[in-house]
């Protein structure tokens, strides 16, 4: 059970044969908590995870077609979607999603001219900001919900069609990550619990998934632990009927 | 790593002998979480883990003197501190502590005949619910702090000193926990994930830890990880100093 850090997930075989939605990307979602269930301090993911889960979530991106994040996460705080510079292997797609064009990426994303970057906009988000996050990336309009939100589903579908987004990685933040649950949009979870405590008001110190209460989302089938350092990598299905791992 | 529910906890060897502190009991903290740290849904623990969780809390408290639970807990529901009726073991002390008196023993304890309960009480507690208290189990005054809570050291000490307390099992909930690790009183956390995701509002959904954030409570040392029907079971110090378990 204790492993070699390079070695976690080394091995994964994604998509698996037989997925459940052909129209959308096989969605994993992957991110770090606190043994407390703190998935962000001050706003912020960084600080939570060691070398080792920064390690894990490289592997993780050198397996997937796309990463994904929502504009809050980064708007929160500047970050890379990429592999390491000395790594080889193809670089997936960055999509930032956002249902106003909030989404700094000037400021926040960190480049690597290897990645291609996809915003993905509500709707409803204003002309200028579209303007301005063309000159900084490529720009796609996605249909919106009632609410505004972006339409995931769509969203999702347009990766697969549009892009050839066959194995998405999504890395937050909470709002992003329960609203893909609560559309029966992720078909993975992967959680490093750090070890860690840190306790803080809840309106500073997210948990995973933020928003309403979701149904239906017991019994999620645990695919793999791994450990190492400390850290404990802990890979969960959310379909009871997924077979077992090989 | 996949154990039998029986076999997780049963050969723990409580307390170690080297404790780090002779004054006080050696002091483990129980408590399931789902994966996006949601330690109680409307208040209430109960729910959140299986029959394995469940099981192995009942180890748990066969491998300790006492079992320890805040007043707000016994307020959110009724709950046992003890064993199944049919386990042979000798009944663990049961102790609620309370700043306030406010501990419906009555309505919420299920009580166990073979079973001593003790409330630990602050000292500023209204004279009326002392007087109440007593009348359904033992009383103790404990000092508080100058907020009026319970001074958690010297009722951990009085728990060593009056009642031989060598190992305290403390149960939550969350403020308690936090109060015990802001002042360093916590040897061990123990850990049930259950493969289960709930979001929902923060003041309904608490996690493990309520109250002010931490200081220094990085790098716990992980000292086993078990699986039964995917719930998984960890085991960490809170001191890096540990030495590995057997």
């Amino acid at each position: 059970m204790q492993n070699g850090i390079e070695e976690i997930y080394e091995d994964l075989k994604l998509p698996p044969e037989q997925a459940r939605d052909a129209h959308r990307p096989y969605v994993l979602v992957n991110m770090v908590a606190s043994l407390d269930g703190r998935a962000a301090v001050g706003g912020k993911a960084s600080g939570i995870g060691g070398a080792g889960d920064r390690r894990v979530m490289r592997t993780l991106r050198s397996r997937v077609d796309a990463v994904m994040i929502g504009g809050g996460t980064l708007r929160a705080e500047r970050l890379s979607l990429g592999l390491d510079p000395e790594d080889p292997k193809p670089v997936p797609l960055a999509v930032v999603i956002t249902s106003t064009g909030d989404a700094p990426l000037e400021r926040n994303l960190v480049r690597d001219h290897r990645q291609r970057v996809l915003v993905l906009l509500g709707e409803n988000a204003p002309e200028e900001k579209v303007s301005h996050l063309r000159a900084l990336a490529e720009v796609r309009r996605v249909p919106a919900e009632p609410s505004g939100a972006v339409d995931l589903r769509r969203a999702l579908r347009m990766l697969k069609a549009c892009d050839g987004i066959d194995v998405l990685l999504c890395e937050g933040g909470p709002t992003l990550n329960r609203a893909l649950i609560s559309y029966d949009l992720v078909d993975e979870i992967l959680l490093t619990l750090a070890p860690t405590l840190i306790g803080g008001p809840s309106e500073q110190s997210l948990t995973l998934l933020e928003g309403p209460a979701l149904q239906n989302t017991r019994g999620l089938k645990l695919l793999s632990v791994n450990v190492a350092e400390d850290e404990v990598f802990l890979r969960y299905s959310l379909h009871t009927d997924a077979p077992n791992p090989p």
